[in-house]
């Protein structure tokens, strides 16, 4: 039996485990791929380091340049974009498929790493790099090939699902929900790439790329957290049978001018709860996909984690290993085609605003007239009177919640301008987008 | 830009929907692939048959035989054993890559077929074998390749969720929800091989053979329909917080005598409300993944109907023709070992046992000691009095719904056999299995 070379850079949480079931599961990897897969060594910064997994000292080596040299598959899971995306480019140039779990790299340097690989004949695959262990990208890519995507809607961030999820489950304040997450290790100590809806910007891009067959930038991606979402926006979702999910979205659409194009969003939206993604609870993940001949798909599962990301890197290099011992020319990925990306305001959209309003008549008569003179629709306009505490001045005297009919989110965006100006608007509490209905 | 040649042998809901998508999609699959995929023909009964699809008439033939000659690509979706088994194996001594949605045929004939397209060095593709829309198969056997499956649940038949979800939304008896799916269309005139869980006992076979990289024999598949599942026990399993869904199960299992084996079934299963596969709904599908590293998985769609089953067929066409305009040698299937299909006595599992009693003293003694005896703890046991309809005879005067704790179904087997012998007994109303909890 052949041996195919395998080198490791990166022994953190996915790391470590991607080498323990290199060496634990040697076996079957070898009868499913049909070659040993020999785990020649692991880069690291510091080879004493603790590690998760007890692993054989003489694989850990500091030089990683020369640990990429001569290999058959080169696994980079150091994450960040230097020195990942020069050992990558050294990776390929020495004729080696390549294998990464970094969407902060492929979303940013995806495409000078795709045409590299191509050029040398190499496979370069990420299956890691998008909702962890969830096989995503192998589908889009792969069995909706002959179909066309329409949006794609993805809760890819298991951090903020698990806080919006704490704070729908048990009416948390949002710095409570994001405490518990951190005491759990679902969120780092600087949550902001989480929270700020960035890691999930990067996911986005690479999906909106692979399933719109283009190339998609991540400047291009409209970004939106979820630290401005309260235990109010929650409770008045709810009232409403909504749920507020973070998501990343992916959308064909023809704009005002007629330019066909894509628009690739995150950020906090609405959800009815009998959304198959309202379903999806705690750190998990899921990806919804619209297509014209398939219909509604879910792809459902955990995002992260040591050994459900690793099982997404082990799958990419079983099927590379396998392509490597049957032989033959790497398959060419679909072709690509140029596709406008369109900003934020081309999209159709519905909005559900929240406005603390002064308790006197003629007050919904001035907001209902700003909406008219956009062309906005309102579909449920709810007040509620705080009585209990108008005097503390703690909420609100009166609270409005308003959800919109569809329509051009630079109208929608332009009312609540209008309405902010105001002089019976104490404030606008809120603004979230309304999806899947 | 080359061409690929490609024939389609039949032409109802599906196969016009891949011959619309084929004729309508060219240049934009052409760009895929890379080629140009010219529909040569489609073979059917009736040349003058009416169809879903406006077809171009010099397309059709009745003769398949010379059809599938010289063909790069044929596509069978005549479905059941013959003529499609031998016009595929002529196709495959050709030289075509043949793609195929027939899971009767795949079920009972895959092994053969593998082997031969193996010789032949030709490509055979089923993922619309198997829940039509929903990329499941691609999915195991590639993204999941560096992981061990360790459970399959599936909800493969939509025809069965849909009756089953009328009946917990609304109450309804098995012969009203199958009925309301026959005039939908959901069900056909003959319901057999849907609500005998026959259909879903064919998609499990091929689940479990690339789950467990093995060959698993149809006849080794154990069936229980739904045609026995009443309103009473729908109702019971909501009370429970439970709801019932016909499961098609593949699981590894080490059997009393230390075997290790694979047990696959299909049967009405009582799943927790909060479990992903309970929130499927309508004609829906949906299959639920346990793997070792991967955790909990779900793939959720469209199991049915004739453009989403298309879109599987066309996925593996693209993908298909994109390695035929690639070249090189197709990659083998991953190694098959033999594993034991282990009987369903060797199973383990939890019971919901409803019975009708006698309402008199000691009833409860008696029915405990018998489960005492087989060593098989109860969970929970709700007993109800239905002194309205007792005079009647319209319900049993005393049901009690007993849910045991796991263990062997040998010995939950032999459970209710000797509660069905004692005196106090009148009658069992239903047994089920509790899976997910």
């Amino acid at each position: 039996m052949d041996t195919l070379k395998v080198a490791l850079l990166g022994c953190g949480n996915v790391g470590s485990q991607v080498a323990r079931i290199l060496l634990e599961d040697a076996d079957d990897l070898a009868a499913r791929v049909g070659a040993k897969l020999e785990l020649a060594g692991i880069a690291v910064r510091n080879v004493d380091a603790p590690r998760d997994v007890e692993l054989p000292r003489e694989l850990f080596t500091t030089d990683a340049e020369t640990l990429v040299k001569d290999k058959d598959i080169v696994i980079e899971l150091l994450g960040g974009i230097e020195p990942a995306r020069s050992l990558i480019l050294r990776a390929i140039d020495s004729g080696a498929t390549v294998v990464t779990g970094n969407k902060a790299l492929i979303a940013t340097n995806g495409q000078q790493l795709y045409a590299k690989a191509h050029e040398a004949g190499v496979r370069l695959a990420y299956e890691a790099a998008v909702a962890g262990a969830i096989p995503i990208l192998r589908p889009i890519r792969e069995s909706l090939s002959g179909d066309r995507i329409t949006r794609v809607l993805g809760i890819v961030n298991g951090t903020t699902n698990y806080i919006l999820d704490q704070m729908d489950s048990t009416g948390a304040q949002f710095a409570d929900a994001l405490k518990a997450a951190q005491d759990l290790g679902y969120a780092e100590a600087d949550p902001t790439a989480d929270i700020e809806g960035l890691d999930a910007a990067a996911k986005g891009a690479i999906l909106a790329s692979l399933s719109f067959h283009t190339d998609f930038n991540l400047d291009d991606v409209y970004c939106e957290g979820i630290t401005k979402v309260t235990a109010d926006d929650i409770a008045a979702a709810k009232d409403a049978q909504l749920v507020i999910k973070l998501l990343a979205i992916a959308e064909k659409l023809i704009a005002e001018d007629g330019t066909e194009g894509i628009s690739v969003r995150v950020h906090p939206t609405l959800l009815p709860r009998t959304h198959p993604l309202a379903a999806v609870h705690g750190a998990f993940n899921a990806v919804f996909v619209e297509a014209d001949n398939a219909g509604q798909l879910m792809f459902y599962g955990q995002g992260a984690g040591g050994a459900p990301t690793a099982s997404a890197v082990l799958g990419d290099v079983v099927s590379a290993a396998r392509a490597l011992v049957a032989g033959g020319p790497w398959r060419v990925e679909a072709t690509k085609r140029q596709i406008a990306a369109l900003p934020l305001s081309a999209v159709t959209t519905s909005y559900c605003i929240g406005l603390d309003v002064a308790d006197q008549p003629g007050v919904l008569a001035k907001i209902a007239q700003i909406f008219a003179t956009h062309g906005v629709s309102i579909e449920t306009m709810r007040q509620t009177i705080h009585t209990e505490t108008a005097a503390a001045g703690e909420k609100p005297a009166a609270e409005l919640r308003i959800v919109t009919h569809r329509g051009p989110e630079s109208a929608l965006a332009a009312t609540v301008a209008d309405i902010r100006a105001l002089d019976v608007v104490n404030s606008v509490i809120s603004v979230l987008r309304v999806e899947g209905v």
